[in-house]
């Protein structure tokens, strides 16, 4: 077994979806809740920790991306931009949780502020890498700081630990 | 931040859940796929590492059970038996995974012999915590070694890592 040296910068959790429903905009009194969706291919729920910078970003979303984690109609293990498949970005702070008896602390979680701008810049990329390998993959994102109300359906989640 | 001085023998990775229904038998020729479903709750995906022994199950089971990670009808943060919440448990032996380039490794993984017994273990000791703790929280659990078919309805995942 290997020792992990360092914290990590970020946390991503992966899931194979065969459709997948986020709100991205709760109803209020003018509107009704809004929401994004995909079909086939998979959700990135994503957290930064402290002392995460720009850095890290584009080996983290080239990592992403090109592993094969998803399953091909022949049984081939792809990467989501080879199924080709759409990728859903969720932020997902609670990531970052330790605990401290029973109770959840995030002490560790990178400031509000900066979260925010890494988690623009990581869905700036993923859309930009997606974009320039296949027309037939989209990308879709929740928003920063909202409850991440969502809906998946799964032929196997397929669940994958991925730290930076 | 803190250093990890060791690998860990369990990884477990928690949801909440308004409604989480999990394939416990594929189709055949004889038969229909069967399932297993739980309303409001908590789905616990689970995976044993190489060294994974009986020892670490009492205190893994109770701190899973007694985390304070569900949002109660009056927003305070209670734990799924105080709730009182159901819990779904899927053998997710994905999350052990390493990627070596794009390909992901499960060679710290426990045998599967192993993590059968251990996962049944599991999941006795959280049917009896439970039943110990409060009549109306029911626990479900998914088959070991199959494909995890699952769907699941969140009022936000509330995704937490958990290892031990």
């Amino acid at each position: 077994m290997t020792e992990r040296s360092s914290s990590p910068a970020a946390r991503t959790v992966l899931q194979q979806c065969l459709q997948a429903r986020l709100q991205v905009k709760p109803a209020d009194e003018h509107s009704e809740a809004q929401f994004v969706q995909i079909d086939r291919g998979m959700v990135i729920y994503i957290c930064f920790f402290k002392g995460a910078t720009d850095e890290i970003l584009p080996k983290m979303v080239s990592s992403l991306l090109n592993l094969r984690l998803c399953e091909s109609d022949s049984g081939r293990m792809v990467s989501v931009v080879e199924l080709p498949g759409s990728v859903l970005l969720v932020p997902q702070a609670t990531l970052g949780g330790k605990n401290k008896g029973r109770a959840m602390q995030y002490h560790n979680n990178i400031s509000k502020e900066d979260g925010l701008r890494l988690y623009h810049a990581f869905v700036s990329l993923c859309e930009k890498e997606v974009t320039a390998a296949s027309a037939e993959v989209t990308v879709k994102h929740g928003t920063y700081g909202n409850r991440q109300v969502l809906k998946l359906d799964t032929n196997g989640p397929y669940t994958h630990l991925m730290e930076f």
